[in-house]
């Protein structure tokens, strides 16, 4: 959420914001392709001899895998004069989604959901960020096991659907919408564990839910807190504000803001029924805790009278006519059984039992 | 709500999401009127030969019933010249409402609401695309055993209403209007279901409604979050966004778009209600609680103290003078008598009786 | 909220939606006026000879009594040109406040109040429409026993206020402000109820306000959710949408909105009072509560150990020495009240007496 | 809120709505200045022929001091051509805050507030109606013991401060701004109240806060209502929409609106900071509830067990040879007290003590 | 919140609003900068003369350390032409973020945050204020000890970072960051606390974690209050609202709104968080609720009935078969303890074991 480590720093400063990265390598992957033509390469180390210069009639994609050195960020920077700013977003894992317009490029930052299995399944954010030029694309990611890219190279390799056909606009939307794409799959896997978690709560076999509810809650909040500034990226690039994005590119950029939009509102109406459940939970524990009471009160009721009575004649008094009754002990327990009998029917009214 | 068996794909790829459909057969309906003149015509099987060329001065109405078999969608999609974006929205049934413009077409996309009686009634949604272009719209219904768009062949058929009379723009808002008349049909129902809650909860003869108030939540969420996007499509129909639409048609969706604002304020009016009623039925709840507390607190007030006096004379001490009063047994009762009715006096004062 | 019965109709058939109406005769008065003249008559039977045609110089308001018979619609309609969605919506009493623009008319149709006092007072709401055309006004109402428009009638024979002075904009005003003034004096009635609930609470001498509560939030829902559109309607009124309505009249507009979004304010203030009250209420009850289980645990915590210290001597052990005690008895005695003078003691700094 | 007795009524008639006046009399004090000259006059009676004309250069306000006096307000409202709308919202109470420019003048209209002492200090609110016109302002205030213009008037008399250089839109804004400070003394004074009460609730020595909490509520939703319809007002002045405002005096106007900003934000703050209070104190009190039901159990899982055993050796059996053992009394308490213990320590465990 | 000390008096004297300054002196320090020259001045008393002219090609900032000084900020005033309206929001620590464009200046006023550290850790606020001007910059400060600025001043006696390259609006902007930068920070400390509270609630060992909680949504509530307007003030700042502002500054201004917009949605989120937490303390409190009850009923469900046989056989009736059954004691035993033992059974099939 902040840059803890570089208040008091001059803006654009480059420092890595995040986790920590142990000797991994800084990968680049270049794809130069067209309709017709294709070729690939990977640069272990990044030198700017190496990085393509952008050729019309091609698309030139460079793919950085791995954004905690601050060499590799600085020269890639400088070969396609990305602004300091934007290196600075590129550097800092804390950056929330964001689009800026710099002289002839658009910046894209935002963030890839990963689901991490762990002790407990939970939300791992990666740091992603795109910039357009006239004729490439430079994406750079955190350094992860797997690429998440990977689909999209596959697909411009074996020249499978549009991405060949198009330009550097249409690998900028094909990125992004794989990473929404990728939303969807986890609110979705993320909506059946509320379905589940609801029919337990409903059938009442769940005994303490409330701490499940929470979690769920907290990753809606989490992906809500990023999708927003998301949306608000897409709706700026599905309307004209850049000329770097064609007319015809336009409709598939608003298709992914539509994704959003229905992701929005079910995320919404999920958090709603969550807040439902809470109080189901509630209603629950409160039908339990009555029932509780009245198990309670009616045993009370029942055996106070009946210990009082048989402490009436265990009085010790002289003179008890009672006592001395040849039947009064089944007379006693006459009393007792009516008065027992009397009892049970008068809750049965009041509907306890 | 996603795209589950999609991600990686290339965007625009045609696959259909959605339940199972065994071995369902998709039909198309052609119908061609104006006033004077009408023509109908059933495929069984999709052939590109057949679908008729829109002609001026008639409407051409497409009607495909059935949307899983992707070879169909993608005949019909090159005949008439749709979007492969629009393609990929007819086959994914959980696209939500959605109104895009291609060059000389109109998309509209949304959901119907069927009641499905099974164990227990439950809202069935039922994906719904339309296009319309000069001279005709071509529409798109998941197969079911019902055809929705019925009620609107017959009036065609029977020329009764303004149909006959219009142009394409005009079937489009009948199709629209049919289900927004639906919506509302389904909304009354759920609201005519929360009264009948409403009057169990006040007259306190419903167990336990919190689950049956959960499931008309549930239900008003589910219409809600179609009905939003619904509305913004309508909202963008009834203002001048396309010249598919004349003016004078422009009335009659502002009119639907009317109902559909209404049908949200009395949306909004039940879940406010609803969450009422929980608090009512909560309020309910504590004030059941603290009858049998004040019923447990009496008899414990009224049975300790008079068991303590019987347990006092039952003591062994060889001193004990009461005990040899001949009226002792009769002093004691007195004193019983006499402190169960202070007791009950005093308990009638403080309001607990 | 909806129309049950027309679904699968035409739009724009005329049906009436709305409760039974036995044989009431629909009424039609006649006003024609300007500054000099006055004069009225009143059609028991719908005939369209007998309308008249509206005349420069003067304002002719047509007021029709009585909508559920299509036929006098229908005559009106024709006569007048009404637009046959006006018409519909003329009929259709579930239909809420919504404003229309037709080729040289301005519809408006919106609720009318009235507290009904059947068993408990409850809102009736009327259903009612306006036309304004050049130099006439045609309004139409639910038959009821009360013609809520009697003031104005009365205003214009007496040529008392401004409405002779004025055109037939100023006439739609006049009626449009009788209704919202109307609106003003229920909501106030409903704020009284709210204020003595709100001083029976704090006081707390209303056993179960929860329903009161939930019917003053119900009535209040109501009417915002009538409000809502009614502001729209006049937001659009005064600003400068029509040239039927003159710029001199605008400011009369203004004036109706300005009490209508007070109203909303007021209502909102409202309900937010009444949520606390709930809270209010709920902290009562937990206090009660409270207060309750603390006379039961006294009363426990003093008897339970009296009643095990007389167990003790009631017991049969041959040897118990205490017994053959002399004062045995009255040291035990001893021992229990200050046992008990304890207790209270300690219930006292515990703050629970 | 409303206008409950002049329903009916011709709109623009003059009626004064409010509380009963009993005799005061209506004052009128002119003010005419400019920087060099200033001369004043008091008039106890209304008349036409005293009422000044405005003339450049100078700047003439004229104050009326009390507005139920109907003949006042119209001579006034003629001798300087008020619109009789505007009239009508002079006299009447219950509106809200308002801003409605007419031909050459601009009017005002909106609440002081005062805090009135009697047995608990509440909110009065006060009536202020002001209309700028070229070189005049026209003020009126409800009849109270002080004049709130009263600073106002010494510093033009002292020649202090600005608004002596100034033009009449200066001392609408001085008016404006004297009221809009009134409001943030009391949004403090309300605060501090707030403040002390947080401060008994953490420390929990308040018995029943949630009152008091709802008298806070209530007067901050007051002022909030009273504020939003100023805020509204404060923002059209400061923007451009009428000449009659000088664009030097706008910045003038934008700090006032800035100071309703900020309180508007603080009464949020307060009403969240109120709502979680309740909260606080909800928790005390399941608190207080939990450690009286544990005291509760805890007396009766001790006794129940100890008077239990005591009972059996209270029991008349022939043959108990536990009775006929000679230290058969002691070995009892011994087992009691080690019972007793045994309980103690499991409560411990359980936390219960 | 409000200017207590200065109602009625003119607007714009110049009075300070704040806590107790003791005998701080005021400080004002002068930097001169390019990107060639640097010289720097302290001066310790406000002498008009020593007050430098901004010069063009270099930049000017008048850093003054202290703003309880009236005649300090005079004379400041005067010397660089500050509006009266902004030398009264200086001095009053009570005004919030705000941004006025005054004829050839822009004026900023916002809060810094500080953690103070006493008893409990909480926030302290410190009044800023930016004037920039052509060339110019002067900077506002209440007296502290730590002088926030100071990494600035570094920077730029350093040639570190873009500062010195860049004209007064860079500087205006570093400065800014700088603040914005720390509330971030203090946000981090906020939602690590919560974090850490999230952990003891839901491993359920923290015995009142509502006060914190409330602690948290306090400091929350605190920052939001002060973060909306500040929003607000970089929205305007990072559009073309002055000329004041270079193009090619918007974007650095536009990181931070950025920063302060992803702040808000942290913020939002926590708050989300902390009433879910509420929620499960509450959950929890009703759990060992349950719990306490369960246990006392299971006493009362088993001893009561066993009591109650106890004391029959305690009765002193003449005519008792039992008693004087030689097995009887033995037999009552074995009777009490099966009905101990199915009431075990009982209430563990409830699930109350």
């Amino acid at each position: 959420m902040s840059k803890p480590t570089n208040i008091g720093l001059s803006p654009g400063s480059l420092v890595y914001v995040g986790r920590n990265i142990e000797a991994d390598e800084t990968q680049i992957r270049i794809i130069k392709y067209n309709e017709q033509l294709y070729e690939t390469q990977v640069l272990e180390k990044c030198d700017m001899q190496q990085l393509p210069t952008p050729t019309p009639g091609f698309v030139t994609w460079i793919d950085v895998d791995g954004i905690h050195d601050q060499q590799t960020i600085e020269t890639v920077g400088q070969r396609y004069q990305i602004h300091s700013l934007a290196l600075e977003d590129i550097m800092n894992t804390k950056q929330d989604a964001k689009l800026e317009f710099y002289d002839n490029q658009l910046f894209v930052v935002f963030k890839m959901f990963h689901l991490k299995k762990g002790q407990k399944v939970t939300l791992d954010t990666e740091h992603i960020a795109l910039i357009l030029g006239e004729n490439y694309v430079v994406s750079f990611q955190e350094q992860r096991k797997i690429d998440i890219f990977t689909p999209i190279f596959e697909r411009i390799e074996a020249s499978v659907g549009k991405t060949r056909k198009n330009k550097a606009d249409y690998l900028l939307f094909a990125l992004m919408d794989l990473v929404v794409d990728n939303y969807m799959a986890i609110a979705e896997q993320i909506e059946e564990k509320l379905e589940l978690l609801e029919g337990d709560i409903l059938r009442n076999n769940h005994h303490d839910p409330i701490t499940e509810l929470y979690e769920l809650k907290r990753e809606l909040t989490q992906i809500r807190k990023h999708l927003w500034p998301l949306r608000d990226v897409l709706g700026r690039l599905s309307r004209d504000e850049s000329n770097l994005i064609e007319a015809s590119t336009r409709p598939y950029f608003r298709d992914v803001l539509d994704h959003i939009v229905q992701l929005t509102e079910g995320i919404v109406s999920s958090r709603e029924l969550l807040t439902s459940l809470v109080d189901i939970h509630y209603s629950l524990i409160s039908n339990r805790m009555n029932s509780v009471m009245k198990t309670l009160t009616i045993y009370s009721a029942i055996f106070m009278p009946l210990t009082f009575v048989v402490g009436i004649y265990g009085m010790n008094f002289d003179n008890m006519p009672e006592l001395h009754n040849a039947n009064g002990y089944y007379y006693i327990w006459g009393v007792m059984i009516a008065l027992s009998i009397g009892l049970l029917i008068y809750f049965r009214k009041r509907g306890w039992l």
